[in-house]
């Protein structure tokens, strides 16, 4: 979203050295980027040095400079002849605790290479990251952790390159956004006490580190940004995402959302930025319940449901025979059922008007959504009350955290004008449904905007905008994180929120007027 | 002779983390190294950061920082607990093109703990810097010369560690003071333009390099200063020598004169700084007399001549029988032969004054000093016209060059009140003697300063004194390198400096007196 602001790639002409000026190569280096970078805050490797003088004369003093910056100076990476340079390439990590999306990019043209993902080989020893911490408790366990992110990182890497022609030694820098205590663990920092009152990370603000001080092949000299934390429940994907959404730069107050099982939130705009984050509950992405599953082919991820007849219309991912639903589809499913009737304004299964859709399995109340002869699996799939009770406290603490976060500057959720949806999950939310049930504020559509993976396009960001380093330290240094306190105000919203789509409808008056329409 | 500033070790107190202030452990030693260091440019390497929370714990947050800086950052390169620190070293190296010394310091204390030195390895493979660049572009001749210098130092650390009762890890920061050609091969950086037109160095001011990256056997962890020269004929060493004389700091027009084979000389106040290096000749150092040698046990380093007897009184190092002169002795020589009216103002021996002293060799006039029943040689030792008149040559060299670059700034010589004299050499001289011959200034003894070893005293105060780094950029950013040229201005001056003590005699009141004395 933001500009491709400068490369990281520099070419300069030096004045040949003479009797008369005969200043060191380094030097006559250091002065011609001087004048471009508009400091002297600039550093060359020893190993760049010791290659200097030889390539300054061949390349008749027409340089092509691989920069990067650390948070005081400069860095020349790399030196390249002018004309002609052999290919420079970035890699852009997503550090997620389940998925690690690797982007690799062309550091001259700004552009794209290749992209491609694999499972965080870390959920084999531990699902998610409270597991994960008290393994790396367990003997080795840490050094263990630590190995298969870096192990794992390196076949993606080399299979990346292979696919774009290119070799891993191209890759002269390297930018990390992941959790705190993803980064954690990749860096080889001992996460323990992240989790412990007073949650305290080893470190909020990485300086710059050679990636091969990490454990990645790439170049020798390539250069890792990883990004930085608030603390130890905000983390630098978060931080990535801000700085690809451009939010820390607008006039206008605007919002972010990273929904999830935790759903994390920015507000704030050019001057202020705060932040929370608080659990939500699985449910929202489709986690509980018996019938839920990843985003993947045969996942139903969008439903219609007649308000006349009741007869549903199920869409499934690469239209697949329907073998389970996605979060995007339970969301679609609350809503569908709420406009239409079969659930009430509490979330309770409406007998009378869900008619033969009814089914008891084990004395509980289930609402068949696919049936058996219509399903992969050859069995019903259902839905519970409970379930639906679930999704309806995980979408009002959602609801509530917006709330609390607005309030606490003087607005309300409905104030907003420009919602940011991070994470692929979020993309592939309707904001309609999200709004029918009061999870999302009832601002015009136009309003959401979807990040896509925001946490790697902001990684990438920072490898196609040189100079971003700072920018990026002036969205975490401004970041206010508000701590969010499960006090009485808190419960009153989230009671208030526990209401499809809320206690005060006046707050909803676009599912008012559809369910009236209906 | 500048105070010790400030200390490399730093001990401070974190404020224990609490909900209220969960700053990350490196952020929170950072905040706290940043009210004592007044700036925020502050560096914790990986390998520490993986230290950090354990230590922290278990040392109540009270922690002992060992710092160093580069152009840009303080670097925080050892953590330890602070009461009862374990030992902290470094290592001042003075890298001299024939002698290399080493001197151990407690960073604690600021105290010396060792010193040593060993012949430079390189000159087994050549003698001078000259040879040593052109064995460098032989195949592996560069190489060779490096792993020589590396190896040679490794080895004469772990002596001196022994020595000092320490462990080579327990060394953290090391500074190293040389010649530009001795530095560049010293770094691995590739001299062969030192020596050729436009005499381009590959770098005027490295940055702090891991001393892991040098080769040098110390603790990892461990930074190392190079340095920085003026170009190819101003090195390190130098400057160096300017921060340990404090000459750079001073009100009043001072000169610092290393006496050598080179002479390199650099006139200056606390506002600016001129240098220059010219050719005085070996014969300064007794280096082309037949009875020439360096200053070791038996060699003639002071003689007096009775002015009426003319009766030799020798004095040799340690007492022992006399093997041959050295540098201080041949100064001290000439300048009594001219005292006593044994030669004449044009330095040429006569006859009539010396008398029984003379002798023919091979034809050609020699001049007894000590006769072979006296000598430890068995043989006489005896100094030739050739050799007294080029003693003359570069003695007069010397004198030009003082003269140019004082007329420079429109001075003369004689106008200097403070005279530092540099290098082993310049110590042993004795200022009354080289004013008798007009190689130094007639000015009054106490403005003469020796200062010993300057190059290791000065890269021993990079160790001692922090944030010094910035002092020694400021020397060299300030200092103006004269180029010598041999024009008329210079011959004029030369023919007139090749009289005892000159054709201009007035400039010499006290050779006058003590003449018109004897």
């Amino acid at each position: 979203m933001n500009p491709t602001d400068r490369s990281w790639i520099q070419t300069v002409s030096l004045v040949p050295p003479t009797l008369q000026d005969n200043t060191a190569d380094a030097d006559r280096l250091i002065g011609a980027l001087k004048d471009r970078l508009q400091t002297d805050a600039i550093h060359l490797d020893l190993d760049l040095l010791k290659q200097l003088p030889e390539c300054l004369r061949k390349w008749k003093y027409r340089v092509c400079c691989l920069l990067f910056q650390d948070r005081h100076r400069w860095l020349v990476t790399a030196i390249a002849r002018a004309d002609d340079p052999p290919p420079m390439a970035g890699l852009a990590v997503d550090l997620g605790t389940t998925r690690v999306v690797l982007r690799l990019i062309d550091l001259a043209a700004g552009s794209r290479l290749a992209e491609s993902g694999f499972d965080n080989p870390q959920l084999a020893v531990a699902p998610d990251i409270l597991a994960r911490i008290h393994f790396a408790e367990s003997p080795d366990g840490f050094t263990r952790l630590n190995e298969l992110i870096i192990t794992g990182l390196n076949r993606s890497i080399e299979k990346l390159c292979r696919q774009a022609g290119l070799e891993p030694r191209s890759i002269y820098a390297v930018s990390v956004a992941g959790n705190t205590a993803m980064t954690h663990l990749f860096m080889g920092l001992d996460p323990r006490w992240i989790i412990r009152e007073p949650y305290i990370p080893v470190v909020n603000k990485p300086d710059i580190i050679k990636a091969s001080q990490l454990g990645l092949d790439v170049n020798p000299s390539a250069r890792a940004l990883v990004f930085p934390n608030v603390g130890s429940y905000f983390g630098g994907d978060l931080i990535a995402g801000i700085l690809y959404s451009g939010l820390h730069r607008r006039p206008d107050v605007a919002i972010l959302v990273d929904v999830g099982t935790n759903a994390e939130v920015i507000v704030g705009n050019r001057d202020w930025l705060i932040a929370c984050a608080g659990a939500a509950g699985p449910a929202l992405e489709g986690g509980v319940t018996a019938m839920g599953m990843m985003a993947a082919p045969g996942a139903v991820d969008r439903i219609a449901i007649d308000p006349k007849t009741h007869v549903f219309e199920i869409h499934t991912i690469e239209d697949q025979p329907p073998q389970g639903i996605c979060g995007s589809g339970v969301i679609d499913l609350a809503a569908q059922l709420f406009l239409s009737g079969m659930i009430d304004i509490r979330g309770k299964l409406v007998a009378a008007v869900c008619a033969d859709h009814l089914k008891k399995i084990d004395g509980l109340a289930h609402l068949v959504v696919v049936p058996a002869d219509q399903s992969a699996t050859g069995s019903d799939l259902t839905i519970s009350q409970a379930d639906i009770d679930s999704l309806i406290r995980s979408k009002a603490a959602m609801y509530t955290i917006l709330e609390t976060i607005t309030s606490s500057v003087g607005l309300q959720p409905e104030d907003l004008t420009t919602f940011y949806v991070a994470g692929t999950f979020g993309s592939f939310i309707d904001p309609r449904s999200a709004i029918a049930i009061g999870m999302l504020p009832d601002l015009p559509l136009d309003s959401y905007t979807p990040l896509g993976n925001s946490s790697l396009a902001g990684a990438s960001l920072a490898l196609t905008s040189a100079g971003c380093l700072e920018e990026i330290d002036r969205i975490r240094d401004r970041t206010t994180y508000l701590e969010l306190n499960v006090n009485q105000d808190f419960m009153n919203r989230f009671s208030a929120a526990k209401f499809l789509p809320h206690t005060d409808t006046a707050r909803f008056p676009s599912v008012e007027k559809r369910r009236r329409s209906s």
